[in-house]
Parts: C-alpha cells; structure tokens; sequence
C-alpha cells in the first residue's frame, strides 16, 4: 500500500501539468484514489468560479490513477464524460475515483470531484471514463 | 460578425485560466468557434504528451463558446465527452466546435481537436457536449 | 409513495416499446427508480449475450423515471452515457437509476444494471445521464 | 466492397434483437456503415415519440458494425454516448455511422440517426464511442 503511494507521489510529480496546477495525492489504495486541489484565483472563469477545465483535469488524473492502481503504470485515458452539479466556488476540490470493473487491458472507473469551503462538502462533478493499457 | 468576435476575446480574457494556459480566440462566428494553444513543457503529463486535462479544457471552453454564439453569453457546460485518439506531442492546438442543434435553452455541440508540429495538423481528440442557458 | 409507483407504473404501460420488451417498475421513490426484463431469447445479438440496445433501452428509461421521480412527469432524456462491463447472459435484468443532482429543469441520474442468473448478480452496464423539463 | 456487405447482412441476420425491430444494413464499407429501420407503433414511448431505446439500438449497432469494417468481426462496444436533438416522429429511421480514428484493437467512432418522414430528413440523435477487439 506504502509502495502505491510512493509510485502515485512520483507519478504526479513528473506531470508538468499536475505541478502547474498543484495537485496532491490524498492516498491511493488498489482500485481507489483520492486527488485534491487547492483553489487559485487562476483557477476562475469569467463569473468568479473554478473553470470546467481544472474540474475535468481533476476527473480525468483520478480516473487514470484509480485504473492504474490496477492495470499497473503504463496506461492511458480512453475517454471519458463529465457532467457539472453545480457551480463550483471553493477553498479546494477533492476528487475521488474508483474502479467499478476491470478486466487485464481494460478498467472502467466512476468520479465524484467534491467542493470544500470551510466545513461544507458540496458534490459538484461526476464523471465516468475508460482507460486502457497502453500499446 | 466583427461583434461576435470582439465579445468571444473579451470573454475568453476575463477567464483567468484561459489566460494561465494562453489560450486564443482564432474564429468565432454563428454556430462554430475555433480556439487555439501554444504547446508549453507545463502541459505535459509523463511521457511528454500534453496532458488531458489541457485538451480537456481546451474541448469544453471550444463547446462552450460555440454554444454561447447562438444561445447568449450567459451560457454554462451542461456535460460532455471526449474520446482521445492518439497521444498529442505537438507545438500548438486548435479546437473547432460547431452547434449541432440548438433550442432556446440548450445546446448540442461537438469539436475535434488538432495537434499541429509543423506542417502536420492531426486529429487528436473529439468530443460532444451539452450546454444550457445559465438559471 | 403508493402514488408515485401507480403513476409510474402507469407511465411504463402507456409505452408501446417498453411493453414490447416487458419491463416492470419494480420500485420507485423519489430520486431512484428500479426496472427490470425477464431475458428473452429475441434479446440476444449474434454471440449469445444480450444486445447492447436492451441493455442501453434500460439505463435509458431508468434514467429517465429516475429525474421524473423529483422534476415531475413531462420530462426528457437529454443525452446520456454508458459503459458496458461484461457481456450479460443472464435469466433476469435489473436497472437501478438514483438521481444525483437536480434543479428545477435538470437532472443529472447515474444507472447500474445487473445481469442476474440463478443466485447470482452480476453488474454488466453503469451509465450516466441528463435528465430536462421538456419546453 | 461486396464482401463486407454480405458479411454485415448475414452478422444482422444471426442479432435476433436486430431481427426482432427490424433493422436493414443499407449500406457497409470499410470505416462506414448505414442502418435502417421503419418506424412501427410499438417503437413508441408515451407521447407518441420513437422511444430512446430504439435510437440507441441504432446508435450502438451503427458504431460497432463501422469499427467492424475495421477491426474485423469479433468487436465489442466499450461504450457510447448519445445526445438527443430533437422527439422523432417519422416513417423511418437511418443512423450513419463513421470511424474517425482505430488502431488495432480499438476504434472510436461517431454516428448521426435522421428521422425520416416523406420528403424530409431531421437529424434527431448525435452519438459518439469506443469499439474493442473481443478478449
């Protein structure tokens, strides 16, 4: 479990992009991940809240990492979708990912991105994607 | 036309992370926007592909502003999907969206995405959404 | 609580294509409906499971009675997504659809169907979609 | 070209859901295919619409047979998503379907179903997904 953690930090810290953003591994366990970000001005759209583009970022990092804790390293989204709850203004986001079914190429895995200011949680993404391994 | 235009720049830099990512309004007119980035090593994931959360951003703000020129600037990302077909190693992106059809309050869009190096454009993801007038 | 079952029971039967396959309303309660399909051999595509439009036909309509359960009865599927798992040879299918999200016109539902043969259940299809008020 | 016409029609022939509503292959080439079925009362929903089931028949059988035309024969959905445009109240119904991108174990493909009533043809579901090579 320790080892997954480990290879999860080392991943996310050799994605230029997730640096950029500053996303932080919560933990990561077989079949399941936990992804957080915090909020940054530059984060926004025009109506002051966190841009669909950072929210989908989170979605598809946590899907692909929750496949990989079972498909092993080398792998890569298929696709995925997204839908938006709710308009999402916020301290930091926290994506949860997980593998409904996953056979040796192949893993399909469900997100929820939640929203936390303050004490509340609010649900704000859902998403479902494929990811396969690669080659 | 010109007005579309003017509107769709000043709306896209009033969106901070479109200006974090640098992205730029090539086209916009009546049901059909085209959007374009310049690869930076920031975008990258791990092996040196853009990431997807950058070609994911690029998808549903592309959606976004195709469904905005026929609903109204008060538009917001219902839900979408994309499909990556290929890893995009490339200098710069360019994302058209169209409006497939259209009511009052919502909008269906698709949009592919180009990877350019050089003189080759590839195709390297496609997606299609729903967008609804906000309230 | 009887009322909502009667009312869509109701609905269900007014469906010509739902009678034709033979779907019942198994519960239904604000925010999660389920329906099911005794399999027939008509169901089946050319290797023996059952074809993806049976089993799309039930996220679909899940989804759907799912969002009237909380929008109100004139409603429309919008769009929708879903993963097949497995193939499903089974004697029975069961859709669960549980909204997650609502507003006044939209709805967003997740679905999963099980596959269930003799004891055993098998989920073979997860699915996501938007659910609008139509007009 | 000839071939893969009479392999389409005879892999239709051997779906008895296929058979069951009625779907025509009417036309099949590598990377494109063309269904159809007529309307019949019994493919309605309760408001006298072609029930969303019977669209996303459509829908996924039109991927799967174009990936098949690249893939070779033994292919499964992965999976899809289906936007509707507009209720379908028509005569018949045919749904296009293309490959915009594969290697050999997975394509992605799109597809458009028209609903046609005497001389007019109304694009009524956009659709969109991914098609594997079995096992």
């Amino acid at each position: 479990m320790t080892d997954l953690r480990s290879l999860g930090k080392s991943v996310l810290a050799t994605q230029p992009f997730s640096r950029l953003l500053g996303a932080e591994l919560v933990s990561f366990e077989p079949g399941r991940v936990v992804l957080a970000l915090n909020a940054r001005p530059e984060f926004f759209q025009q109506h002051g809240f966190i841009h669909g583009g950072v929210l989908s970022y989170l979605v598809d990092n946590a899907l692909t990492f929750a496949a990989g804790s079972v498909l092993g390293e080398n792998v890569v989204t298929v696709e995925y979708k997204v839908n938006y709850l709710r308009p999402a203004r916020c301290d930091r986001l926290m994506a949860t990912a997980v593998v409904e079914s996953h056979g040796k190429r192949l893993a399909v895995c469900r997100c929820t991105v939640v929203a936390i200011e303050g004490q509340n949680e609010t649900p704000c993404v859902i998403g479902q994607g494929t990811i396969a391994v690669q080659g």
